[in-house]
């Protein structure tokens, strides 16, 4: 099977998964539920749960086992966008050419809809773990997704991402958002791969090196992209970071040097994958795909 | 001892373990973590993490086992207080006599400071479960606390609660937001009380049917002190409801209708707690004193 085949196959699963986790009983507070379904039936690429995916099937095969913390990776992934898409951080009107959460719904509705989708991530995992006569890297994996999107993690790069607008940061500074914002929940999604997977301490530790890299190497690509890409494939304006006076690797390094870093840290994730042989060829496909995409 | 000295004493318990927690090495994001603890430590009532401290006692005795989730508790009433009192959701200046989060911090600090908080609470709670040789209970708790919070408990009356402003709700609806918005995070208070301390199941249902009357009662009396309350007592503006036309159950029955209500849910509340017998007095003190308060 090709991988493109292959990563259509995880796609589908997902969406399936999304789907019947998101069927619930309307009661009064339809509205609610069908802002939440709005923005995660968006057209999402599912780059972490696809990741979570691929990185299990490193270690194991039975999906049912991962799917519960892919779907509520991507839920996480999917809140995120719609706080940061809100008049007071980002102020989008679209996303993946589609209106934002708060031009359909109002702002009001926006923030419950993501404050839902953070919830209802913990409450699917949890209502998953439990039912395990095994429950501890289950529960070992949720609080990996907890750490990374959290304070420490993608909220504190948010935080940092939002206090830099029309600001000079420094290298540093930028590190830490494109680590914490990006490159988090990335590292998580293919660690509870390897956790859930039983895979070793160095299995573990392996994952979050290619999170890291992959991560940081994705971000790089996206704003290169917003310089360089073409509108009407990536779904958004392009020329925003500039706009916005954002700081990012293109604008501190310039485009050249971030081509190069991109190629680079895709050579650091090719030498870890190779330690897994032909199991890793999707894994290694995709992470190719994703810093050579054009959208 | 008298109960108000228990008060005391648990209200520094769960003060000084905030305050433990939250104590974290301040990198980048430290404005985060100061809007976080601007709001956390802005003098609220610690209702919800003294109702799972005092149903604990009836069941067990070290404490250091429920107060990492009285915590959580905590931290998740707070976010929700950060959002609701934003421009888009009921723009308040002013909660206990204090600028909001996003008075102080701007609005888009405010979504962050929220999410922060709901997160951390995962992460607090995920990280001492973690801990415990016998995982169960304390999982069990932390997604009881999930779900309570989540799209069909707090986050779905919050909802139905946004889109009832300026509108002729009916009783029904009246409901569903008081049991969702309000009584959903006190009933899973003083249920994780029963199921940390390993009380039985008939236990558990008993703190569940005191959750549901002593949210419900805790409510009224608020709408109640809406109307006849003393502003500098309560720190916030008197007669907000009616100008946000807000239904409630003074507007919908009438007043001496609800002050006879909380009366006789506080009569159900002493029968259930009546068979714990002496060890339930602190709890029913603090009933009592929750539903006949002036603030």
């Amino acid at each position: 099977m090709s991988w493109k085949n292959e990563l259509t196959q995880y796609m589908e699963l997902i969406n399936k998964h999304l789907d019947q986790v998101m069927n619930m009983e309307k009661e009064e507070n339809y509205i609610l539920i069908d802002s939440m379904k709005y923005s995660l039936f968006a057209g999402g690429k599912r780059l972490r749960p696809v990741l979570a995916l691929a990185s299990y099937q490193l270690f194991a095969n039975d999906l049912n086992n991962i799917l519960p913390y892919a779907c509520g990776l991507e839920m996480i992934h999917t809140y995120s966008l719609i706080h940061d898409d809100l008049p007071a951080m980002d102020n989008d009107d679209y996303r993946r050419g589609k209106l934002t959460n708060h031009k359909v719904f109002g702002e009001g509705i926006a923030v419950l809809a993501g404050d839902g989708l953070l919830n209802h991530s913990f409450e699917l995992m949890l209502g998953h773990a439990l039912t395990q006569p095994q429950m501890e890297p289950y529960v070992r994996s949720i609080y990996e997704i907890a750490k990374a999107a959290g304070i420490q993690g993608m909220i504190g790069g948010q935080t940092v991402d939002l206090q830099s607008e029309n600001v000079k940061v420094s290298a540093e500074t930028l590190n830490y958002i494109h680590l914490k914002k990006t490159a988090a929940l990335i590292i998580a999604s293919l660690k509870i791969g390897a956790i859930i997977g039983n895979g070793n301490k160095e299995d573990i530790n392996n994952m979050e090196l290619i999170g890291k890299n992959l991560g940081l190497a994705f971000q790089i690509q996206d704003d290169i992209l917003d310089i360089i890409g073409d509108q009407s494939k990536l779904g958004k304006d392009v020329g925003s970071d500039q706009e916005k006076n954002k700081s990012t690797y293109p604008s501190m390094y310039g485009l050249d040097f971030s081509i190069n870093k991109v190629k680079e840290l895709t050579n650091s994730i090719y030498d870890t994958l190779n330690k897994y042989g032909e199991k890793a060829i999707f894994l290694k496909e995709l992470c190719n795909y994703l810093v050579d995409r054009e959208y």
